[in-house]
């Protein structure tokens, strides 16, 4: 299935348009507007213009061939609606409305007929059941919540089963200073899910890392097979190790299955897994933004000691390992500050200090080491070593991580001139820990992967 | 010990007082002199005043009793300024520098020294090896730290071991819009530990929750049991599960111990354990503004579905439970809101809308339910519903807790109204649901340790 018009369209269609503020049609057209292409109101009833665009009585009524179009509609007329938009030419729609296979009984033949009438025109369905996606580079906002004109361009791309669950990772990455490459909530994926979405994304040349957040699904071997095939790096975050199966049941009408086959099984195809929202963007995050990690082992410098130990027990528990400096690591840092609090992995530097970009440096340069993780409260007086992190993740072509907090006030520049630069920031030392933890899982999982793959063809 | 002078003092003196910037008894001075009371500073070699205040030559020197000591001075003076202090009636001490048994050898014994010095004269000892503490009501910034002037007074205590965490703390609450009570960084610990502080902030009339960040220590027994007679609730993390031990050693002088049997004797004396510092305050927010939570039954209303999950999951793994709500319940949210996308626990409304902050009042006044945990994503055109929280907590006797996620501008002002109500606040499912467990854990752990403590007593 192509899902280029559905994701990247030219021209998009609101079908349900409405100018009366608060439902559905309007909320969606509200946002549609903002897209750099064309954007036809679609609605029988609807009169005069909306937004500045005249009203079309219907899809098959547009001359131009329209990629995308976005059904405001209620649960029963979405197969007609689907069957009209395959035969005006659309290559894609998100369905809104729920009511599908969530519902069960009826739901369920509803959403076998949308699927039948997408087949028979090649319509990539995104839902039902779903909040939408949003692509904030092409300001193309095709889900209906407020406030995601806001949401920036980024490098991850957020692949959730759950709208609500797309949104909130969005907006939580947004009020962190953060962007997106594309957002979607899958809802009932009755023709894309996460097998289609996968493999589309991974050739996204916006897409620099993808997220998944997973309740459950039928065919869990070909979710895990499009993580495998996928040269993008993914992360996953499957929910349900508890009994939620009833409640999750009634929401995307998927079955949560067994956690830990799903863990083992991502594991095995070489993607890490994660256990909250914030843990999996920051893993995307860390990923979106560094050169490909090659192993477990994490050098940490840190200018304060109890938040360096909270780091060090953290990365262990979570697969890291910290392994001993070089030996000319540990006399250059020597050289730096005679008389360092700790030399060994965590440096530890006592406090910040003028030199401390040095030794982030030299440990940075340390053959022992694969991944950085550096921790520092905020000091007014110093600011953060933005000289020495600017370009170092390129310069010695392995991840460097940066945790702090401090007076949000007095840092809030210093940290925006390292999010400009790329580097990857986080305000907590388990934050920090846990996103160096999921690169050194994605770099021996990723390994093992690899020869699995190798082994199984030979 | 009696700690009252020490973190409330009336006057303080900066021993080791600078007008030199970058200097540590510059920024001790700095921060000081904030304080609502009166400051000397003192320096046998200071000339002049220094931020408006007459240099005086010793704590000797001045005429009425001072309180409370900053000493930023260098390790090897501290037993004799210490001495000094106690001949001019000082009542406590911080000290700042490191270099004591952190260190080992030579600094043990001047450690040594120093606690022979100040029990000789009954001086409570802050340190060493500390940033000190902080003390927004009063103003009293006794840090060297730039920036603890902005923290606000809240209702939360922070013990930590390490300086760093405590100020990490603290900074992060303050990030989110949350006060502190007093963040105090215990250090080495010379005289003044878990044991002694945890008893005075208990007494402490602004202190309504205490927060433990423990990385270890000789006394388990006296922690454990300072905890246990605490009627303030404390909330604990104690680090290093991994092997972490030579670092820490390095850090605070302290062997970090068994976590296991930390965790097991932290939950025998009817005290949580948390697993990061995010978890901590957010379990110690939660604490301070809410009810005693009378059981580990918690009732979830939730506007988006697979937030909804993540809570349900994330919950019954941390020792929460999910009761079915009461017959009546379930009518009364039947009758709110008809053909209900799901009427069991969680509630799922399907998205926000004006009636939600019925459904949540209806669950709140389930007697099925102890502790109450709302999800929402924030909709600009209805916003929170502020009319039903503000002061629901208070109306059915439990906690009410919030958790939500949105456009971080749209919603800043709504939030803020929010906070201002009390309402304990959290910025992703994971975190709400992390708190409203801590909060079931300590209704059963504090049952159980009650109970152990009457059939001991017989």
């Amino acid at each position: 299935m192509n899902l280029q018009r559905l994701f990247r369209p030219e021209r998009i269609a609101v079908v349900g348009a409405s100018d009366t503020e608060g439902k559905l049609g309007y909320e969606a057209m509200a946002n549609a507007v903002e897209f750099d292409g064309r954007v036809y109101p679609v609605n029988p009833s609807g009169e005069g213009e909306v937004f500045g665009e005249p009203f079309v009585e219907s899809v098959t009524d547009i001359e131009e061939t329209v990629d995308l179009a976005l059904l405001a509609v209620p649960a029963h007329v979405v197969p007609d609606v689907v069957a009209e938009c395959g035969e005006a030419g659309v290559g894609g729609a998100v369905i809104y409305a729920g009511g599908f296979a969530e519902a069960g009984g009826e739901g369920e033949e509803l959403q076998e007929a949308v699927i039948s009438a997408a087949d028979e025109h090649d319509v990539a369905l995104l839902g039902p059941n779903t909040s939408g996606f949003v692509a904030p580079a092409s300001n193309l906002l095709a889900s209906f919540a407020g406030g995601v004109e806001r949401l920036r361009p980024g490098g991850v791309t957020i692949l959730a089963q759950s709208g609500g669950v797309a949104h909130q990772l969005a907006f939580s990455a947004h009020r962190e200073g953060r962007g997106i490459a594309t957002m979607v909530g899958l809802g009932n994926r009755a023709n894309v899910g996460f097998e289609e979405a996968i493999p589309y994304f991974d050739s996204d040349p916006n897409t620099d890392a993808i997220v998944l957040h997973v309740e459950g699904t039928d065919d869990g071997r070909a979710l895990l097979e499009a993580c495998r095939d996928s040269d993008t790096p993914v992360i996953a975050y499957k929910v349900g190790q508890a009994d939620v199966g009833d409640f999750a049941e009634s929401h995307t009408g998927a079955l949560t299955g067994d956690h830990a086959l799903y863990t083992a099984g991502f594991a095995q195809y070489g993607v890490p897994t994660v256990e909250s929202t914030t843990e999996l963007f920051d893993a995307g995050q860390a990923l979106a933004n560094s050169p490909e990690p090659e192993g477990a082992n994490v050098g940490v410098v840190t200018a304060q000691a109890g938040p360096g130990i909270i780091i060090a027990d953290r990365l262990q528990r979570a697969g890291a390992t910290l392994p001993d400096l070089a030996a000319d690591t540990q006399d250059e840092v020597g050289e730096i500050l005679p008389g360092i609090t700790y030399a060994e992995n965590p440096v530890d530097t006592g406090r910040p200090m003028p030199e401390f970009g040095d030794v982030v440096e030299a440990v940075a340069e340390d053959e022992h080491v694969d991944v950085v993780l550096v921790y520092e409260l905020f000091e007014e007086a110093l600011g953060f070593p933005q000289e020495t992190l600017d370009g170092l993740a390129e310069r010695v072509e392995k991840p460097v991580l940066f945790a702090t907090e401090g007076p949000a006030e007095s840092m809030a520049d210093d940290l925006d001139a390292l999010r400009e630069a790329d580097v990857p920031v986080f305000t907590s030392p388990e934050r920090g820990a846990d996103a160096a933890a999921a690169l050194a899982r994605y770099a021996t999982l990723d390994d093992a992967a690899a020869e699995e793959e190798v082994s199984a063809d030979v």
